[in-house]
């Protein structure tokens, strides 16, 4: 069975939407990154650090869909991570409210040691220098290493993601970082100018828009589902991050032309995040449901064509 | 051969973007669909109004490239409609600066002898009334009629609008123009409103971001091609609405499934209007040049998935 090792965020959150408003409920990149590969066959495990308020059952509701939390820390003094946002009426923006960084401040990650020899890596959105630090506890070196990443970065610690970026086999970013990591607007020039820092495959996450797969001149793009109604989009760009490489580990194939399947099961993962607030939804997903919605996206996007004169 | 008949401005306009500006250059809606529509083995036809200052040349160009001009009515002492935009940096957003209705304020379409049996019939963006006159003018009832508009319209003329489309079985919108019609954010509920006023099919187009097709539930989406460069959008939709209709007309199956093609064959020309300046790069485009195009959105959307456990 594959490993798939996932660093980043847990969190709690507190979200407005047109639709309504949260308490702090669970969040977090890892969070929906693990949510969303345990749809796969496949033994994924979670590089993080929570405090002591953390409830147990969290990690319980976790454990039970076969996400490893060995690697979630528990500093017992410390508070958890926590971020507040609210959406604008058309959802594809959002204020930050508040964000504590609390325990995730002084965060060294560690590796636990079933985990060093993990075929993929996803360094999910945090610090590139946790990320960093964490592919350099690798005993083996992952078939493929996948980073998702954000403009925050981009904006505080632009050098120290540059670093990280060089060495990975896939980045992962929306398009709007993607613009402002290149400096280019055109998303095609965008994508070769990334490939040059190092990834040899560039995912832009267009949102409502779908998704664009670059590697040296080919491009696959998947759309997103049209959905009657988008409730909560916190956590999409996880989940897609984290059924692509699931996907990618239950195959055991990195091909091009496996990875647009990725791309299909990240979207398609993505598709159910946002329907419900936070991580509702991610922990009901039936493999019923997501076969359904994969046929959905045949006849979404699948068609016949014989060209002729 | 089938016929497709146009109807739509044949203008002069002046257009700036990031890359550069123009003086007043052949344009209008009608002229982009025939260009479009050129493109199929079909006997397309417009009906539209110019004035004195119209070039001869323009009209011959037309007619080199099988498009029949009769139905352009020439007002020897009137001035040709004039538009002139600014497209912003991100060219997805424009400015009018300049809207000179001139010969078109009093324009009595009138449709050709010849073309009053056409099997397809294009309304193209103009006043409702005037689509409406084209359409009443038919003597045998069109297999499909596609009616394209605009928000303008929405705003100084709705009820004509909604008169005309309760008559059509395709109309074709951008998503903006969609949500302000229906009053729905989501467009899939926006599709679903539209169809109950008239339409079977709903196509929506998102620009760079492609274009959906609806019909009860179904839904279909193609993307636009991801391109190096994007010049001038203008004329992008009607390029779009051209390459369907005329696709349609030239298999003459006006089926959901060949209609998927047919909004892949119009994204694909569309693809082309926006790599120059105005009509340009639709004037010099080969069968090869589309063939080879619809080969790269062949990859850039299709993919083999087996699902299993």
């Amino acid at each position: 069975m594959s490993k798939l090792l996932i660093v980043g965020t847990v969190a709690f959150d507190a979200i407005e939407t047109p639709f309504g408003k949260t308490d702090k409920i669970l969040g977090g990149a890892a969070t929906y990154i693990g949510l969303s590969a345990s749809n796969f066959n496949i033994q994924s495990g979670i590089v993080s650090v929570v405090g002591g308020d953390f409830p147990e059952e969290y990690l319980t509701m976790l454990n039970n869909k076969n996400v490893d939390t060995e690697g979630i820390e528990i500093v017992k003094e410390g508070k958890t991570f926590f971020w507040s946002g609210k959406y604008h009426n058309d959802m594809n923006s959002r204020d930050t409210l508040i964000t504590e960084l609390n325990v995730l401040e002084h965060f060294n990650p560690v590796v636990p040691q079933k985990f060093k020899n993990s075929e993929i890596v996803l360094l999910g959105n945090l610090h590139p220098l946790v990320q960093n630090a964490v592919l350099e506890q690798m005993e083996t070196k992952p078939k493929l290493v996948v980073l998702d990443t954000m403009n925050f970065w981009m904006d505080i610690a632009l050098p120290e993601l540059i670093e990280v970026i060089k060495k990975v086999d896939v980045i992962t970013i929306n398009d709007e970082e993607a613009r402002q990591l290149s400096g280019e607007y055109s998303l095609r020039v965008a994508a070769r100018k990334i490939q040059e820092m190092g990834p040899k495959y560039v995912v832009i996450k267009k949102g409502e828009h779908g998704a664009l797969l670059f590697n040296d001149d080919q491009v696959f793009f998947a759309p997103a589902l049209p959905l009657e109604e988008v409730f909560d989009p916190t956590g999409a760009g996880d989940t897609f991050a984290g059924g692509f490489a699931g996907y990618l580990a239950k195959t055991k194939d990195i091909s091009f032309e496996n990875m647009k399947n990725a791309v299909v099961y990240g979207s398609n993962l993505a598709s159910f995040c946002v329907e419900k607030f936070g991580t509702e939804r991610m922990q009901t997903i039936t493999k019923e449901e997501i076969y359904d919605r994969l046929e959905q996206f045949k006849e979404l996007t699948q068609y016949e064509m014989s060209i002729s004169n």
